[in-house]
């Protein structure tokens, strides 16, 4: 059985968000599951000295009127949220304790998150407003809550966010499939040929 | 009569080189004249703090990788020169003055220089390798060797330099159509919709 596309985001990438809305799709079309996995952009910037994107000089303009257009262009509802970019820590460590309960409901979860703070407005830095998404899926709350004090939890998290980072990722969204990278969704088209043709 | 594509890029640019094997075809779809302009990356990364994209960590690897990929998917022949990247004054300034004189020759002139850099192997650098690609289109090399001495040439490729830089391009390629700014190939197919739709 062919391997699955590994998708890597950040909650607080406004092209992982976009990217979410699309690699399902491209994952049906040619047959591969997609194994979503969010980490944080915020280590990797400070190991290689980057400022987050909208900080760059002429690039951070630049950036947000692409963030607008591109959603626009793939029909994404999008609303640059009042607070960004933000340390998504509640929603990432809340991925991976219900990631390994439900995997289907942790997708779920994360296309819950990408919503709510990229398209409705809510700031998912406040974990109260984390567990409230949560809880709309059926997820025990006061379960989840404890969970995100529990430090094996907050482990786990960064040991996944080590992991990630390991293989190469330093931006969002970034997929890897069949040991090849891929950064950013304008090389999802790009992706799609690698897998059908098996490389060129 | 609908106006250009403003077509930015930078002799030392892989992706730059890539773009310009595309967009006049893009151009022909669409109906519109494409308008190439070179400058220099060197001024922005200095003025922004950047490191050039093969000297950021992680992201370096990463896009020596895509390059090479990139001109593949294109069916664009393509090789990382021994010295990349490059400050390419002289075929900037060669290109300005043959403009002066022949656009459509300045453009001959453009889409050789890049074939010797980023296919044949050739150092542009060398002020005698670029006079050569442009002998060989039929270009006065004595006057354009002298051109590159003169004050005002040097002089009229800095304005055009920074009037590029002062619309607020910052990578390569960059172009610019009705106004609206499409940084990088991959947003090509974004362009070509935006042109043919006029915006969304």
């Amino acid at each position: 059985m062919p391997g699955p596309i590994e998708f890597y985001f950040d909650f607080s990438s406004p092209y992982g968000y976009i990217a979410s809305t699309l690699i399902d799709d491209l994952g049906g079309r040619v047959g591969r599951e997609v194994r979503w996995k969010p980490f944080l952009l915020g280590p990797v910037f400070k190991a290689n000295g980057q400022a987050p994107l909208v900080d760059v000089p002429m690039k951070g303009d630049y950036s947000k009127r692409d963030f607008d257009r591109t959603a626009r262009y793939h029909g994404v509802p999008f609303s640059l949220p009042a607070k960004f970019p933000i340390g998504a820590i509640a929603a990432l460590r809340s991925f991976y304790w219900i990631d390994d309960r439900d995997a289907a409901k942790a997708k779920a979860f994360a296309q819950a998150v990408y919503k709510a703070y990229f398209a409705d407005g809510v700031d998912i830095t406040d974990a109260a407003q984390v567990l409230a998404i949560a809880q709309r899926l059926g997820i025990d709350g006061t379960a989840l809550s404890a969970a995100l004090n529990d430090q094996a939890v907050k482990d786990r998290a960064k040991q996944e966010v080590d992991a990630i980072i390991a293989k190469g990722a330093f931006g969002s969204p970034f997929f890897i499939v069949d040991g090849e990278p891929f950064w950013g969704n304008d090389r999802l088209p790009m992706l799609e040929d690698w897998v059908r043709r098996g490389g060129w």
